[in-house]
């Protein structure tokens, strides 16, 4: 069993870098806040006997050795960047139990054939620079990396740029490793696992995505002067494809969920009527037909209602992923350990995206799920228990050493 | 007949200054361009041989002296800032062609009874401090000076330090000036006059004007891991309200307007349900029952809509006036003025907010207006032929001589 209050104090001394506002976390990819968290999880590693490779794209890998020189590594691990207003679980569970994992095996001198590598990714929210699982996605062949440097965030900076400037640009080749495998341990971010009363989810399949980022364009003016008919209010595109955007998730519910959470208004003034709204969509579905009729439904409707309304309509993808579906040998190791420990556990369909549903296409791979409170996640009252914690870093670790051998 | 070449060519050398980016102007008020607009307006007025004063809101007061020594000055000007996207004219014109009057009293040697005082108000947009008309409203009296002061932009900046930062806080307590009279030329930002070809619009009345900031809340959490059923997506209440706003304007229409401009999305994350929701409702007619009609029926419809969404709807009043009639005095003065140089004119109300409007509360006051192309402003396109202005700019320089006696 591995230590659980070792990992929860390591959680909460993470958790000290880059506060929130509201008790979770704001450590964006690429900020100093980044850097100093990736320092911090460098150190531990390093005082754990772990050797560091860090790649282009600054995703870092932690080596502890196997005893048989020719066997692949599995990987374990997740991710450190939060959201602007993120929680302390999020992610860094999934590093941290790598981590402890490794600390557990130290102390308790395991050593096994293959070599364990606890891994950080860049990016992997997507806040700062769309998309989400950014790294992950150039490691796994589905972005190439000019393609991810040239990515600006809100202020107009290069993600290249800004990972020189942390000072975490590697020289690794991204993807260039081969893995034996990767497991992933993440919060659930969704309700069901403590709806159910289930320490464990075992994670089988995941949503896929389909990101929109729409531009309506209207024609800014004076709020008081223009007569109604004169109007050209890309504020109302906005607010009736927001009412599509929700009918189209009903119209598929429980299989599909979407919603609008980036919204920029131009030129966002009191007395201006919006002349261009910037928003994007995010479908989800399990089923690659649903999300793929979703989107098309959002393509047929949108530019109908903007038209109506005097104000173009323009569409782009900035992000997607069809749904995985994990390794049957990884998502059975996962089972298996949830069984042996005695933990409660059941199947379950990831509803956000991860860094394991990209490496999924290039290595077997699978995900543990532990239940947060209220479901709540992408929000600094983001909660889990430390039992909760232990219990998922425990089955992490034995699916971990049983693919690993000993 | 004043220069209109001349009066151009300010327009033109004032446009300079904090250029936008697409023709127009972001002079935004209290910037670092704010104050070299001021500068430039200062050297002009001197150059004129005008006497500066400035109180403490930055209004800047430029004084020709009458012939008796005991008459209230008449007073004639508008605003130097601009909207973040701003046209060259709104609020510009009103200023250089007090400025430009004068120019043509001095070249034909004629002296007025009352000085004349050429003021720019500071502050009369509202976009980065609301409300409008800020400076003009304290000096009515409508506002104190601290509530000014304690105003603060996007960033959180203090009114009261920007004003000391860009080095325009006078020390002439603030509407301590007595007015014989105020007149303001200003462009429609409306459709009316061009449609009607008239080159004069003689203002009688204008709108009143509600700015209703809403704050909706509901609870920031994950798009893709959130069941449909459990959001709570501070977004459609956004998305209903704007057409509520509509709705309530079209029932009300052509005697009112209604839009949402101003939109601040928290925590603006693609992946992130939106939690709070931060808008500001803009409603305007110049008959006050209605204007509060649709203000009431706004607080009755809003709160039921994100009842019905399970989001919470706060709001407030951040600015408001109620339609002002102008001085009949003072509205005949350009009336006659208009005939008599032979410009076709009509009554007119106006669409927006103006410094007039509240002086209007403290001394006899009256506006002009000239035509504006396709009724266009608080746009960067916005535009006014060379021969409107000198047009508004005469009729603006006759009702002033005889306001002010000869
Ligand atoms: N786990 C997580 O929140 N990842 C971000 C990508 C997504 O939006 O699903
Ligand atoms: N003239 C003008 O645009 N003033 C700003 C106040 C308003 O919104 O009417």
């Amino acid at each position: 069993r591995i230590n659980a209050d070792r990992l929860w104090e390591s959680l909460m001394d993470m958790a000290k870098i880059g506060p929130g506002i509201a008790g979770g976390n704001n450590r964006q990819t690429l900020t100093d806040e980044d850097g100093e968290g990736r320092h911090l999880f460098r150190k531990w590693c390093e005082d754990a006997g772990l050797t560091m490779g860090v790649d282009t794209m600054g995703n870092m890998f932690m080596t502890r050795p196997g005893t048989d020189p020719d066997a692949l590594p599995v990987y374990v691990g997740s991710h450190l960047d939060t959201q602007p207003t993120g929680g302390k679980y999020d992610g860094v569970l999934g590093v941290l139990a790598g981590l402890e994992l490794v600390r557990t095996l130290n102390d308790l001198d395991i050593k096994t054939k293959h070599p364990i590598v606890v891994v950080n990714w860049t990016n992997e929210e997507g806040t700062r620079f769309a998309p989400a699982m950014l790294a992950s996605g150039v490691f796994a062949g589905i972005h190439t990396q000019d393609w991810a440097y040239d990515k600006v965030d809100a202020k107009g900076k290069r993600f290249g740029d800004e990972l020189v400037r942390i000072g975490w640009k590697g020289d690794e080749e991204v993807g260039a490793r081969k893995m034996h495998a990767l497991f992933e341990l993440h919060i659930e971010q969704g309700p069901i696992l403590e709806a159910e009363g289930k320490d464990i989810g075992v994670v089988t399949h995941g949503q896929g995505l389909r990101w929109i980022q729409c531009t309506v364009t209207g024609k800014e003016s004076h709020t008081g002067s223009t007569p109604m008919p004169m109007r050209k209010n890309a504020g109302r595109g906005l607010a009736q494809i927001t009412e599509l955007v929700h009918e189209i998730a009903m119209a598929n519910a429980p299989n599909a969920v979407g919603a609008i959470g980036h919204i920029d208004v131009y030129p966002n003034s009191r007395n201006i009527i919006p002349g261009q709204v910037v928003f994007t969509i995010d479908f989800r579905s399990h089923e690659l037909d649903t999300l793929n009729g979703m989107v098309d439904r959002l393509m047929a409707e949108a530019p109908k209602l903007c038209d109506a309304l005097g104000v173009s309509f323009e569409a782009e993808i900035v992000g997607q992923f069809d749904p995985p579906e994990f390794d049957h040998g990884c998502v059975k190791a996962i089972r298996d350990a949830a069984e042996r420990l005695g933990y409660s556990h059941m199947d379950i369909i990831s509803g956000a995206g991860h860094d394991a549903c990209w490496i999924n296409r290039v290595a077997p791979t699978a995900m543990v799920m532990c239940p947060c409170v209220d479901g709540l996640s992408h929000n600094e009252a983001e909660e889990i228990t430390r039992e909760w914690a232990g219990a998922g870093c425990d089955v992490l670790m034995h699916a971990v050493v049983e693919t690993a051998g000993v």
